[in-house]
């Protein structure tokens, strides 16, 4: 169906401006397809995982948070980065009990994405959790966030009132209302 | 309903590491609600707007693209970065147009979001584009960029398969199922 013409772009050399604990920032120079050349500023992340946990009164497990890029606390679904070699899975059960509480029985993959493609390779999963039962939240040292629980027709209204407003929660939203709406349960 | 605790991080210094065409990169060191310190890795990104055009054979505007930071060419809906002063709305009807010939009699914002709120401030716009007709493609100087056209059914096994793969994509694909649940034409 799609015609296969090589779109592709060559390194000629790369360059690491920045290794900090979250991120790597380098700049290629590369080939462009018609033989042109051109730069391009890359962010390296190591991944993430995020869940989405509905709980038995039908409401979505979130998290208020502190964000420093946008100088905002926001609404979000559970995340956390993934450290080297970790088990996506593993991850995304870990991430959920300790900023939550809540312990999942059974967990499993939904889809993953790519945040940013045009300047960051960060590569996100989004894992549901069935089977909730509630412990108490153990955060990392210097996390801070608060449990928040909210009903979809709830989550919905934050989205257009911008108070949920990253990509993960919305497309998890969107997700979760199709499951609702085709009438499977999550 | 959520309880207002301060959960903000206060700038103590704040460092620019790079300033390139894209992205500019910056440190902060801040001070915790709990009075500690830590670091935050920052990426400023101008923002980007992409557009979810639905043809009258019901089939999805997309771009096939390769894209650097995965070493890829993956499959997305039309984006591209805002310009400084450039009005989101403006931003995505020029660019359906340049990367697809894709003319739309009118466009509506949808939804907005942070697509990577961890470590960047890049906010990005999805725009709904009503009324197309087709045009030639006219593109940027180092952008090589191929026309594609899909079902909803094809976007979802695009999206099972890995090969739609990044959050605007996702987001605006799931959006556009839930429409169709719904009945609503898009």
């Amino acid at each position: 169906m799609t015609q296969v013409r090589n779109l592709e772009e060559k390194t000629i050399a790369s360059e690491t401006i920045f290794e900090g604990r979250v991120v790597r920032l380098q700049i290629d120079r590369v080939e462009l397809p018609d033989g042109g050349t051109s730069t391009r500023e890359i962010v390296k992340h190591p991944g993430a995982v995020s869940v989405l946990a509905v709980t038995e009164e039908n409401k979505l497990v979130m998290v208020r948070q502190f964000r420093k890029p946008l100088e905002k606390t926001i609404l979000e679904i559970p995340a956390g980065k993934l450290e080297a070699g970790e088990n996506p899975a593993d991850c995304a059960m870990r991430e959920l009990e300790e900023e939550t509480g809540y312990r999942a029985e059974k967990i499993e993959h939904v889809v993953s994405f790519y945040t940013s493609p045009g300047f960051a390779d960060e590569y996100l999963h989004i894992y549901r959790a069935n089977g909730l039962s509630k412990g108490e939240a153990r955060l990392d040292q210097d996390e801070f966030v608060e449990l928040v629980e909210l009903t979809l027709d709830e989550c919905l209204e934050r989205i257009a009132a911008g108070e949920i407003c990253d990509a993960k929660t919305v497309a998890a939203v969107y997700l979760w209302q199709n499951q609702v709406l085709r009438g499977r349960s999550v």
